[in-house]
């Protein structure tokens, strides 16, 4: 690697922009693959409007309308795109992966990076998840409203250098982010909020998280499918700390009520990441005999509501 | 009771109307209590606009305002009315309940006889359930869709020749009607159908038949929630036909899509019987100790969807 790396952001939306300009911001070369916003970025870059970051423009060194279309495989390649079903990940990065280039997740979802460790053996992978609330509104423009840290390890553990000078770089970007040596349990940690929460808030309309924990038998209902998640998590070898529940339920109760990201796409008519958020949650839970019929009634009703969609 | 039996009918919308005016047409002295439309139906009675019965107009022999309106209690009172948290059905009816009359119920759920029995302990009740598609369309207008028959029985058991005397004057009427000596029973076989259908269909905007039985996982988690039906059924004394399940599942399979009766009254904003018709099956299946995760599961969330809208 130069001293300056570079790095190619596929599928660079609302948390692609985000963490690229940040990137570019701390002097990486930055290149964007964006299909929809192309003629837009590649012309005036992305405006950002950030409380947090400052509103600026962040022009990327390279903006592509392809992955085929990137000359040289760059150093880290951070993919962005949503974990949907019938979208082939590995296809889609392939043209980029050199032999040494390092592959980087921010995406959510549980047992989401193994179909990339299949297809790319011997490059070295980073997983990381975002807990920020970032929106595009409109072509080439990003608001990010709040939040923005990352956690990132090495997938699926072990030290890592490369790690280490990307947490480098985001934080001169001052992206607050933090390296971890075990990625899965943080995505675990996370997905005893995002799998319970996310999917029922497309049901019935949309549900907000207030909507979600009104009653006493609400609370019940939430507390049961996250401690669901929490026993696969366990079986998976990632006990919780047992106050997490409670701990989560009360900070968001803490909060005025809010939309979370599965119903932001459910409302625009997005794709839903059901399977990457709970369906591989309940996988885990079938596939290590571990009883989780809250999650399974959930994932059963949300499949329903995205069927009728389609 | 003279040879010309009086009714007086509580709730007089879709479901009093159309089965008043069969009574009516027997011969029978059909008085109604109906607030909201109380002055179109006091001038112009219910136009009934029906394939089955012919369209016709129904004028009642008295139409109320207040069940403390009638001067003589009636032979039969048949009350109509939602079964809802916070609706004293016995207090409603307490007025226009004399010694000698039988109270006949034709309204949903399971465990709704109780509240009556307790009320009046000397009375006889009559326990009744409605397949029917009927609706209000406008004051007075009753639009009934299709089939129209009754399953009615003496709760909580035992013969009945006032029964037979109103199932006599129903069939006069041209109604469908069958006297069963196990009215419980037939109730848990709605159930089966309909604590289980009903409150899934207000979840995710309103979900047809046809998107709750789309895809073999949506079936699958059908048949469990109806299995669950069954085995709280069977604790409590009323096992079910064990090829029920998958029977109402074909039938329902092989209609076109259509909306249940809470979809219906979720859409148009109106109370919902989901207390009655889910959430005493889920208290019966939690005092007999029957594991009803799935029945739980979707209670806990249609109670959400119920709040949210309140």
């Amino acid at each position: 690697m130069s001293n300056s790396p570079s790095i190619l952001i596929v599928g660079a939306g609302a948390i692609g922009a985000l963490y690229g300009s940040a990137l570019s911001r701390s002097g990486a070369r930055v290149g964007v693959v964006c299909r929809s916003d192309f003629e837009q970025v590649q012309r005036d870059g992305y405006r950002i409007a950030s409380k947090l970051l400052g509103d600026h423009v962040f022009r990327p060194h390279a903006v592509l309308r392809d992955v085929a279309a990137c000359a040289t495989p760059p150093d880290y390649l951070i993919l962005t795109v949503k974990v949907l079903p019938g979208v082939d990940r590995a296809a889609l990065i392939r043209p980029a992966v050199g032999p040494g280039t390092v592959i980087v997740l921010i995406e959510n979802g549980i047992d989401i990076e193994p179909e990339i460790t299949a297809a790319f053996p011997d490059n070295e992978l980073l997983s990381a998840l975002a807990f920020v609330m970032v929106s595009r509104t409109a072509s080439g423009e990003i608001h990010h409203q709040s939040l923005g840290s990352l956690a990132m390890g090495r997938y699926p553990a072990g030290a890592t250098p490369a790690g280490e000078r990307l947490v480098s770089l985001l934080k001169a970007g001052q992206i607050e982010c933090r390296l971890t040596d075990n990625v899965v349990a943080a995505r675990w940690q996370k997905a005893v909020w995002n799998a319970v929460f996310n999917p029922i808030s497309i049901l019935g309309g949309v549900l907000d998280t207030e909507a979600m924990l009104r009653t006493e038998a609400d609370q019940a209902f939430i507390r049961k499918a996250m401690n669901e998640v929490c026993a696969v998590a366990a079986a998976d070898g990632h006990p919780m700390n047992p106050k997490l529940v409670d701990r989560m339920i009360a900070d968001t109760r803490a909060l005025p009520g809010y939309k979370t990201s599965m119903a932001l796409d459910y409302e625009n008519g997005r794709p839903m990441e059901i399977e990457a958020i709970l369906g591989n949650v309940v996988r885990a839970g079938q596939r290590l005999n571990v009883p989780i019929p809250a999650l399974e009634s959930v994932y059963a009703v949300a499949k329903m509501v995205e069927g009728k969609r389609a």
